[in-house]
């Protein structure tokens, strides 16, 4: 766990995969730049690799992540992704082990590793509730918690496998942050996320399939405020 | 085939690999885009994927080209190298196959359609004269005829390899450039392959272990321009 | 390509994959057995890894391929099915290159060689006509001329793809066998292409989802036998 | 973890990878057969996949198990291996995740899932002791601690790491076995893990790389014995 930065809770996750690269990615990440600042959510983006640096250099409270990156050291390794290149065009972080570009669990570890040495924020995606308790061994920054049968199915994580995995993951290490994500289609999944208790959501195709990106990234920012303000108040009130 | 760009021989290619990224790679293409211009020498320089649009934007001379690309199309495909955001980064090709990142065959030839289709020049690598020979029916820009025996060990490849893979390609497709590697250390061997017929050649660790990279730099593009003149003279006289 | 064992025209291949195994692969392995004698037409099996020396043991007249194997030495590679193993085990030989099971195009020269080598008949997929010629360099035995997206589909390749990938991988290497596959059905399917010109095809999904499979390898092996011979007495009385 | 068979400590794991196969491997398997019963230690060997029926069906006393299995269901998978083949082999067990065959962390833990699911017994490689805590959680019956970089190489892992990773992972579950691995050479080797507190070793270069290897597997199953009375002597005499 890399401790140079310190990501507060609520934040949010936006994948754009390879849906999005280039003019259309900036504009985006502008949106998402002006949305995180209105709502005080930090949003988290992993462009293409190709286009770190311009959101880097553009933006001004995005966290820009790598999608992935090698735990290779620095000398060969052609068409590798370096963690230290990935540190030097200005990144936050670094996403590991999605479902799209699943790693064997000694690169994973030695990834995670190889983040920390560098300076990088460790995102690991988990499929099962088992794999999220196994990574929580490994020390990253944050774990998704995704369900690997819900993406982009429109189906969101119901409470309890929220609540179950956010308890079973803290249980082994406090200081790692948990998102819920998988089925995210509109600002009320957002909402319903939250409420049930995650400390940040994400998706991909909920904002790639908006028929106006821009306008469902906004409504999905503004819900995880209004969310977690409620959450929060409740538990002023309660404590 | 792209045949929006067309490379004229002599022609140099320097893989960085995992060995240079950010500042220091910066430098480097800087030195190289001097040399280019120099010594009237095409160079290629095929940089981490996040350093494209920063090589792009601050050399004159230089065909910035990725490391690598996947053949999908725009979509999901979490972690993977779009060839449309290689294009939109500013690149002018891609590199495919190379030993360390190797390609199935079906892949391989879908990348090379794919950027055929989005505007890159593709250089192939191969490993054998039989696998220069398969992939020239696939009709990429360059094929890099590259003993993968010899990559690292300072020991080029012998001019009868050179003439052969040369022609064995050239008559399969004449369009297709050939690049001959392997083994480059310094000047000499550069004038030795260039002399030997190729119309192209290049290092990765000839360059990035000499004590002062950008003196070899120099000194191997000023052989590639000696060489060829010295090849083209004799022709002239000759024809 | 292996010189010692020749495979007549005409053949079949049938490929289970990983449907069947054990006892009901050994049941289907029988019928196939007395249709290759009743027929005359030589049958590949390509059944898991497990079942071959058992297969090769309880027929007679079945042609015993390994569904892939890896090109490593002997020695290390835990997981890896080695060359040597297979012939000990008594197959005849091995496919590679399958769209389920591609291999980058280095590995399947080297396996190729190691086929040779060890003295087994190579069978080797092609998505694409750009492939299978690609292929045809690297001189295996058998070529599959497949593509890809008609795979289980039911839908066959039409008259006009099988002679151009016929005649362009004979062109290039006149001894190498073609098998024309990919949506092959029911007999009339098989008879259709064998009339078509081609030397041998095959099936997975015909025959693994037939309401009764040994009934099915049964009349399209008849099928195969039908055509060819209608082919081969319209060549006697033509040449 | 499948319940269906208990193999009691102490036990050894022969890996011949892929430097033994047919009559040779069937020779050391018959002789690993008798020094089992010798001993009265528990053998585990892990042969080419070709040869598991056959050493199976050769010996009375051996645990023949596959090197991998993949985790796909019946259906497609041409080039895998099928869980159920194995099984239907006659396979006790399957080895998942060495480092020469690693898995992705969701193929793996369906892999465990499946194994449980047709009757195998599943022993599963972990290269650090935080990969050995991680893989604890997706409770399989054994776990081999070998730290990688010490395979090979002759030699051991010393007693603070087997005291350590042992204890660490029965923590998490303690029906689960550990194998100590790495760098076991010979008798004397195999007396140290064991004395160490291991309830199991094995190796596969000391054996493979032996002058008579049948000779190194009677002493080292000799050292297993002998080690393990002496802990089991002195417990008794203390509790």
């Amino acid at each position: 766990m890399y401790k140079g930065i310190i990501i507060t809770p609520p934040f949010f996750e936006i994948g754009p995969k390879a849906y999005l690269y280039g003019e259309k990615m900036l504009k985006l990440a502008k949106a998402a730049d002006k949305a995180s600042k209105k709502y005080d959510v930090r949003i988290i983006i992993t462009p293409q690799y190709t286009d770190i640096r311009m959101l880097v250099q553009e933006t001004d409270n995005l966290l820009i992540f790598a999608q992935h990156m090698d735990p290779l050291p620095i000398g060969r390794g052609l068409g590798s992704v370096l963690p230290e290149a990935v540190k030097a065009a200005g990144a936050t972080g670094v996403m590991l082990n999605h479902a799209e570009k699943p790693m064997s669990m000694s690169d994973l570890y030695k990834a995670i590793k190889r983040a920390d040495e560098v300076g990088l924020v460790s995102i690991v995606c988990a499929d099962t509730l088992e794999e999220a308790v196994a990574i929580a061994h490994f020390s990253p920054n944050i774990i998704v918690a995704e369900p690997t049968k819900l993406i982009g199915t429109g189906q969101t994580s119901d409470d309890e496998y929220i609540i179950e995995t956010t308890s079973a993951i803290k249980k082994i290490n406090p200081d790692i942050k948990v998102l819920q994500g998988a089925g995210i289609s509109n600002g009320q999944d957002v909402y319903n996320v939250i409420k049930a208790g995650a400390e940040a959501t994400g998706t991909t195709s909920g904002i790639m399939k908006a028929a106006n990106p821009e306008d469902m990234l906004d409504e999905m920012i503004h819900a995880v405020r209004t969310a977690w303000d409620e959450v929060y108040k409740n538990q002023s009130i309660n404590y």
